[in-house]
């Protein structure tokens, strides 16, 4: 077994759900004695049935303590849908939203903490006690991006005109057939990190990109005020989502295309630009010519596909390794 | 079979749970072609993990709709615990009020109208399509006492000390077992009957009082300003909720005491007073001596257990006929 020997031992990771969860599970495997920070995305949050769901928080925490559905990589394992069938029942939707019992609770939980006026990085610490144990005792802590609510829309043209639709009834429901004209954080601008977000990056050795979305995830996060400056001021190094120039997962392609980005590596680290990257994994079906890098980011190929945790914690190493020797 | 000559056609009964439920059912089957609106009492309502909840209006809507758990009288049937158990494994409580999932939907859909800032009443409409069909088809119709907040509670002395704990704490979770010293309908004064309470009840042949808890159901119900006039001016049977000398089910005896009225059929009936009752059935096994008969009022003596829904029906049938002799 190789040992780690990476200087790197406070990492900063802005995640989005299913990729960034399970990239985050290979982190810490490569690199159990780090400090962890994982930055949240909460664009896609949604307030459903009245309760505020934040599915990306959720995809982390579940993930990473255990009570994750392996096989579809979102929600609650041994999940039961008797909440959902009755309000079914009752003719209240959207149904094209899966949640399940188990997974009510927690936004039970959140909604009524929010409710009492905490705000969503209280919330989320508390919920956090749970899956990742006591808040003094966590290597990793998982922090929203914001308090302020941000919602990512996304305008579209269908039978109903030309309209914008929250990120994700296009993702969801629509599961983005139909093509995104443009994507936006609302209110973006005017919020604020939440709190511990700037100080956990200002004392990190190395920020790592996981291989998320990067417009609705990473993207988002970065559109935060203060977040990508402070970013930019330390090794980055990513991990490219885009293998043989089609997503791993998901439909990131359609988000890419919506922001007039290729569907490539390199376009995406050109993409996050090199005032932000240092460094940058592609898988080696994509291993660039010489003349294809892209100017100020170290780019380097090798296997990207997260098949299992072994896998995976050999891309996060690779990383922690590239960001060691770019600082 | 007995034909139903009754000329009473328009019923109004104020409704507790479990015993108002099942008397409803057998009032059902004793006067189907009957248009009955069922004031449900409000007062036994919490808000609970930030949801609320009106286990009286519930009761009476799952029972009649067919959706009631038989066998304990409350909650839905064929229930499962997924949402409460998770509740607990975030340390949130309070675990004493058996909510299950499929109840759950109910209170969200509640939740979600009572934000949106639709009263009440008209929640418990939209609720009730689905259990007692379209609103303009319902034979029997169920609106809340009142809109306004109005909630029991009960002033206790315990190892904390002498205080006021929610009607549903004393009741729940510490069945009843710290004496009650005194029982308050915390926001009654203030309050209006919901639309449609004082219309039906001036509309009514008459009002039948079920065997609910004439302390903490009935007797809320009357406490709302205007709504025992009313019922004054029309002609009012009751049933007995005490059977030789102890409650058929439930605590009332408790409830009784604590109001300082004897636990006898009869004493329950001079608590309500000859002004309000004009009819009052009792058990064969509490037939009164002609001495103890309370003034003003018809007491009738007959078998009162509800066993199953046509000895109820038939406990209705006798209830209705006593009216029709006594307008």
């Amino acid at each position: 077994m190789r040992k780690e020997t990476s200087p790197i031992t406070k990492i900063v990771v802005p995640a989005g759900g299913i990729g960034g969860a399970r990239f985050l599970r290979g982190l810490q495997r490569a690199a159990p004695d780090a400090d962890i920070t994982v930055i949240g995305n909460t664009g896609d949050d949604i307030s459903l049935f009245g309760l505020r769901v934040c599915p990306d928080l959720d995809t982390v925490m579940y993930t990473l303590g255990g009570g994750i559905n392996e096989q579809q990589g979102w929600g609650r394992d041994d999940e039961t849908f008797s909440v959902k069938e009755e309000l079914a029942r009752y003719g209240v939707g959207p149904g094209w939203f899966g949640l399940g019992d188990r997974d009510f609770a927690t936004h039970i939980v959140r909604n009524q903490m929010l409710d009492a006026g905490y705000p969503l990085s209280a919330v989320t610490e508390a919920l956090c006690e749970r899956w990742l144990g006591p808040a003094d005792d966590q290597r990793l802590r998982l922090i929203p991006m914001s308090d302020d609510r941000v919602e990512t829309h996304v305008v579209i043209t269908d039978a109903q005109g030309r309209r914008a639709v929250h990120f994700q009834e296009w993702w969801v429901r629509l599961r983005a057939s139909v093509p995104a004209e443009s994507i936006v954080a609302v209110g973006a601008e005017d919020a604020k990190p939440a709190p511990g977000v700037l100080d956990a990056i200002a004392d990190a050795d190395a920020v790592i990109l996981p291989p998320s979305n990067p417009v609705v995830s990473v993207g988002t996060i970065l559109s935060v005020p203060g977040i990508r400056p402070a970013m930019a001021a330390k090794t980055v190094v990513g991990v490219s989502p885009i293998i043989g120039g089609a997503p791993v997962r998901g439909m990131a392609d359609a988000c890419l295309t919506a922001i007039g980005v290729e569907t490539s590596a390199l376009a995406v680290a050109a993409h996050y630009g090199p005032e932000l990257l240092d460094g940058w994994l592609v898988d080696t079906a994509d291993a660039p010519d010489a003349d294809a890098a892209v100017a100020g980011i170290t780019v380097r190929a090798r296997p990207l596909l997260m098949t299992d945790v072994d896998a995976t914690a050999d891309i996060a190493r690779a990383a922690l390794e590239l960001a060691a020797e770019l600082r």
